[in-house]
């Protein structure tokens, strides 16, 4: 009797795969199986199974194929907002920030910033993505549909957003999480602005769900010298302090920024397993400093990397920061040797994955794992020759050398062309929200 | 009698003009009208004169129009390195760099790894750049062939290239200058490495060189620590006060890096009109250190942008330099209102054009001027929406975005086609250098 043929979904073939993998490998000449929203199977061309039943085939003769980006830290919407505020003192830009916010952030609206980010974000090959903003329930709707892989949760803050309205509150998080906590595609978390922007009462929300659900949870912490000053004036604590004494560090714990932090919050972070999302665009665009990025990794810290929102970045290109987080760290250190190329990458990719607690899941080309996978063309003249991959990942390739994307074994982007978000309707949306952004 | 037809080479009509004049107009809806090798006309498509005979109608509707970028300092054919020599202290880079130069740095292999760098410089916006390195003589006229504005001239320095052959011996030089100094593509100059790598007779020679033919003079300055200390090992000077003695700073004088610099000699090259080639990839991933950009700007000394050579940086795309620049200022002064968008756009068009001497020349879309413009792309998802063209300029765009090129009135790049340059051969031949590179 013949053995059964296995029906696979897509095999990618005839690609230079960066595995990611324990071992690190680099596979020339490689082949990947996805079934359903699954990997199968990672190995050579020539290897590939025989008797397999394909339903798609993709030669990808002479590219690169690497485990999709993990964006651990944004605000989608404020794609909206994009260069809007550039080049002010940080007073100004909040102030514009919050008086565009609070006209601007319908559900509509939100909804539809958002999927320009998806857009832009996708043909970065970033496949899953942190977003903290107004109307998440909106968001994470546009997430599924358009089959993106997003974090998202209720955020706590003080801030006013769209008409006034303030922080979630407790019944409406809890509302959120029955309705999601089972999408695939959603990564739910619970989320405070930060410990300047919240009071105990929240955190303590925040913490009592956290505990009852076992969730990842996101804030802003040490971003500024003002928001240090604030957190003191108020609770006489830096802002990882508070935390700590809110029980908020840990394993399950993401902080975006810190970029002030003493000696002792760096073993801090890393002995209490807490990620940290460094955002060097947004960090040096706002002139709020220049995280520690080579002692955290040092010390031991899980560090990602976000884009922040687009309207202090003013994009969400995963290459930019990346480029960034690994030339900046050498020339405040003094040191060429900080952040070699393959450790950066590891941050744009597993160190994501761990960071949103998805480690073993997302991150990396490996049978088992999710089917988020980016491919990338080398022949640019930019990209020739290549003597390193991962030197050409983090110091010469950008956004557009990504051709295609699948998430969760979906093909999204193919040739460059966007296959589950109408790219023209959108722009021509978000331009028409600019129009009435610029009389306000 | 009818009144005589006027003959036009080029119009380019429908784009928005960034002119970078001295009003700084922005121009919807603009056309520029270009007449052999200079711009006749520039102002709204609807004020193009109707009897026009023009040979090439080039429509751009959507499009923005910005002059030519020019890269102030680069070692072209370092692209056959790229990535060879990442993430080592500068001591291995050094020996790393010059073992592959002394077997490899050939007058067939620097002419083609040029080649790739003047199609990566075109396919990022880049009209004119300085180069420094051996073999320029073939340097230049790959230059010619290609179309493309070059600044280059014979290098003094005592290190070893091809075969051992160190500095351009004097006679040499002046050969070089017969040879090109009135060819219309080629902005001769006089170059010295550095003051470390050189000694008093080489920098007596080219003062006298210089001083006789009038010429641009180019050299690495302050780039390092350790440049420092041989330089004050050497001279008990720093380099700016060694070129000083010299009598090369000035208003011809362009110095690259200048990372370490004391107040008096930002001054001093103020005071001069020295110019400055910041080229601040470079000086972070060899982690030189963090030029005082801003506090040149604020003393009124000539800064233009560089990429330096791809060995160190590891591109030669300008809009990552002037990202760089912005950015990395704000974050290491704490203010984000330094070096703004527009100011950082004029650093890298008009700033180049007055640092290689040509400011009444290059650098502007103005009538009279030279035809070396960049065409972009600015219905992409990442410059979607626009508020402030400078800052899209600066803080979203990238080389990608750029589509077409025209240089000295000569369209080089149309639909981001290479037209003057054989791309896929170009890129093939340094593929093979490179496998012979790695077998080294």
């Amino acid at each position: 009797m013949a053995e059964p043929h296995i029906s696979i979904d897509i095999v990618i073939s005839g690609c230079t795969i960066i595995t990611m993998d324990a071992e690190r490998r680099i596979i020339e000449d490689g082949a990947v199986a996805i079934r359903g929203e699954r990997i199968l199977w990672v190995g050579n061309t020539s290897e590939l199974p025989t008797n397999w039943k394909v339903k798609q085939r993709i030669e990808l003769s002479g590219k690169v194929l690497i485990p999709g980006l993990v964006n651990s830290h944004g605000h989608w919407a404020m794609t909206l907002f994009r260069g809007y505020m550039d080049d002010a003192p940080l007073e100004t830009w909040l102030q514009k920030a919050w008086k565009v916010e609070a006209a601007f952030v319908s559900p509509e609206n939100v909804k539809v910033g958002s999927q320009l980010a998806m857009i832009e974000m996708i043909r970065g090959g970033t496949t899953c993505a942190a977003d903290m903003y107004w109307q998440y329930r909106t968001t994470t709707e546009a997430a599924i549909q358009a089959g993106f892989r997003m974090v998202n949760g209720p955020s706590f803050t003080e801030i006013a957003g769209y008409k006034g309205k303030k922080s979630t509150e407790y019944p409406e998080a809890l509302e959120y999480l029955d309705t999601y906590q089972s999408e695939p595609m959603v990564h739910c978390c619970i989320q405070m602005h930060s410990t300047y922007t919240t009071n105990e009462s929240m955190m303590e929300d925040a913490g009592r769900i956290l505990e009852d659900r076992g969730l990842l949870f996101i804030t802003h912490a040490s971003e500024s010298r003002s928001e240090m000053e604030l957190v003191h004036q108020k609770y006489g604590l830096t802002p990882i302090q508070v935390l700590e004494r809110a029980g908020l560090l840990g394993p399950r714990s993401l902080l975006a920024h810190c970029v002030y932090l003493s000696n002792e919050e760096i073993d801090k972070l890393a002995e209490t397993g807490t990620s940290v999302a460094h955002c060097p665009s947004s960090n040096l665009k706002l002139a709020s400093g220049i995280a520690r990025v080579a002692d955290m990794v040092k010390a031991g810290v899980i560090v990602s990397i976000g884009t922040d929102g687009p309207a202090s970045n003013n994009d969400l290109d995963m290459f930019h920061e990346a480029q960034l987080a690994a030339m900046v760290q050498k020339g405040i250190t003094g040191d060429p040797t900080v952040l070699p190329a393959e450790i950066v990458f590891a941050m744009m990719t597993l160190g994501g994955a761990r960071a949103i607690g998805m480690g073993d899941q997302l991150g990396a080309v490996e049978a088992g794992r999710l089917a988020d996978l980016a491919i990338m063309d080398f022949d640019a003249a930019h990209l020739t020759p290549c003597y390193d991959i991962y030197s050409h990942l983090v110091y010469a390739a950008g956004s557009a050398d990504v051709c295609d994307v699948v998430i969760n074994g979906r093909v999204v982007m193919r040739n460059r062309e966007m296959l589950t978000l109408d790219e023209k309707e959108i722009k021509q949306r978000v331009r028409k929200i600019a129009d009435e952004v610029r009389k306000l």
